[in-house]
């Protein structure tokens, strides 16, 4: 395939996953942005900074490389690129990072609290707690800001030990969730989970402010049951 | 009739109700599914696995016999279809089973709490509490998962003395609702009330802390005014 | 004015009416019913009794005298009939009722709690506290049900002294709300009003678990600003 | 540009900011209002009091000079006219103003709490608090209402030194939301936010109740990332 069949093909599955958020009413107005990762031919394809999702066009997705260098002209690449970056950088396994200010993951991520894994809705796509990153410091925002929301990302993936093929996404510390995945589509998928589990975990706390997460074996069962080569849900 | 007719007829019924869960926002993704059964026929239709509703066909539903067993070539069956077979073995009057991870009933069976009749909402489709199931046992979770789902519900309505006719439907803890009905149609009204009164109930406690179930005389008048042989709501 | 062409107006109307609500969010499934008085010609049009809303057509809506007697061959009317018949017997300065399940007025009502005036959307349409109904007896409820709770409605503007023309709404104990106004249109829009103001008052208790109502002062304003001969809102 | 070339484009721009709040649901029925200025051009153009949005036309749109005096013959204006006065004469540097019920944003107003900066998606409007003015009093609320609304709006600011142009919002106490900005759509766009920050803060205190605001460095970052001469989100 010729590099620019294969840029034409990243865009338009990342243009058309940015445009599944608003679908989804995961964003408001230019909020939020998905990328796309091809390691091999060194490239990444982001949503343009700022732009209305009612008037972006597919050919205004930017083009960069794999440090998040532009390298065609046109618009500037959404400002959370750096973190993205960084994100493709630690998590060999990922091809998409999706960005939003989804109501009720940003309550958690607010609230500066991971969200435990209180049922099965929970564990089909996340396997254990969606963790929140510890606050960012003075000098990480005044520095670097977007690159440093990357590392603390993956710090907090290594701190926990936490698999970031098993739980596709996090909530950073006053900000907002981040989600990943194989594809831009299954990147957006989680993105909808997490906003979906998150509305559920704070009105379970509601209904019974007493709530355990379920045990581990439910979890294993949910999880395993739709991840990995013993998965039985679905077509495939 | 024919038993093609008859299947063609019982697939036209649960695709209809099938696609009429995202449409009445109870699932998301590829949540959830609705199945229908002929005792007399042998057979049962239930949706296919993790298909997507918006490319969903009719003749992708698929038939089984009484035992869960595929009885056509083509699609995989709903991974929850053992926990349907269980439910239709034990609740004779029933001909069809829903199952969603609608967001407010979902809740309620996260928290462990049954539903109590707050209101005549409530009473006109569910004749009491809407029980949720005890958790199950890691030996159940890992052995015949899905069975043991379906065999729990109905351990929950013989321990509580439930009629499954006058309460169609249960949470089953920390997974999410399951209700069932004559029709598909009406198991699908039946999801769609059970969501509704789950989330009535959420804040009528947040409104009123020490709120009570409505008296039993209530329950009855309400229940009995839509079911039964002195029913005299409705056209019939 | 014929007889035939009063009723082909009111049966419009009455229709039009109807549809709002599932248009406006008040209702699922079959809830809910409008009806519209005309007591200089001892008329009442009402919604059929359970009759879905996608297919109901204006030729359905139920012709009755004062009393709620049918007048003419057709569907059978709201159960509910007999509280709309009470309130109009009581309330002589409306001419359309409502009766909704819509969600957040029936917390309220299901928590047995009035609705305070919390603010100026409160004001703009209820002249103080929408009241919450005493709890229908056993013996009320067993007797004649419907007509009871058109007669317990009534019993609490009486005891509480609301004039009904400028509290155009109630909550019924267990059960949910009823509006009314001088138009089929009118009284929608209280049910409207009355669902956004009970959603929003329970949230405001939320963020302030000790608010208090709004002042008299601003109470009067805002009440008197739309409505009565000093009324400045609105083009008329 | 001839006055009627401006007046025309001053009714495009207020009409369709107009439509856009019941299109982002922020307004039921005829509630809310958009209007913008011409200082210059000694013009205000604002929508008419009490009208629907289903029939409003542009050219109902109404024409003012700076002390709210209508100019034309027609509608009479939105009866919060005069707090948008107010507004323009205090705020030099906003163009436009927009009131609405919004549902999340009154629940604030009622609990009478200025909405604490909780996250990013707060930061990148508000720089701080959005304030909640103190309740007016009798006298304030029997004489010119909706100009001592304004003038309360206006107290605020000046007593919390606060900056209009970096807070574009305020809740009055009891009531609701006012937003600006330099455009119709800008100040529209305000009320999309502040709506969704308001429900955002109430949640988050649901899930922690002790959260704090985020630190001021991340405010900081945040609101000049959008805001001033260094701001390097969008595509300008």
């Amino acid at each position: 395939m010729t590099n620019k069949l294969l840029v034409d093909e990243m865009k338009e599955r990342v243009f058309a996953a940015n445009l599944a958020l608003p679908k989804a009413e995961l964003v408001k107005l230019t909020w939020g942005n998905v990328s796309e990762i091809n390691r091999e031919a060194g490239l990444i394809v982001i949503k343009p900074s700022g732009v209305s999702y009612q008037t972006m066009q597919m050919k205004d997705m930017v083009v960069t490389d794999l440090n998040g260098e532009v390298l065609e002209k046109g618009m500037k690449p959404s400002s959370d690129l750096a973190t993205h970056v960084e994100l493709y950088k630690a998590f060999k396994e990922i091809n998409s990072v999706v960005h939003t200010h989804s109501k009720h993951a940003v309550m958690w991520a607010q609230a500066g609290r991971e969200i435990p894994a209180y049922g099965t809705t929970h564990a089909d796509t996340f396997y254990g707690v969606v963790p929140c990153t510890r606050q960012l410091s003075s000098e990480e925002v005044t520095s670097a800001y977007e690159e440093e929301t990357g590392k603390v990302i993956v710090e907090t993936f290594n701190e926990k030990k936490i698999d970031p093929s098993a739980v596709p996404g996090v909530l950073v510390y006053g900000h907002g969730p981040f989600t990943w995945g194989k594809t831009p589509q299954q990147a957006v998928e989680n993105s909808i989970v997490l906003d979906e589990i998150a509305e559920m975990a704070c009105a379970t706390e509601v209904v019974n402010d007493s709530v355990m997460p379920i045990p581990q074996y439910l979890l294993d069962k949910h999880f395993f049951r739709k991840h990995g080569k013993n998965a039985y849900y679905g077509q495939s």
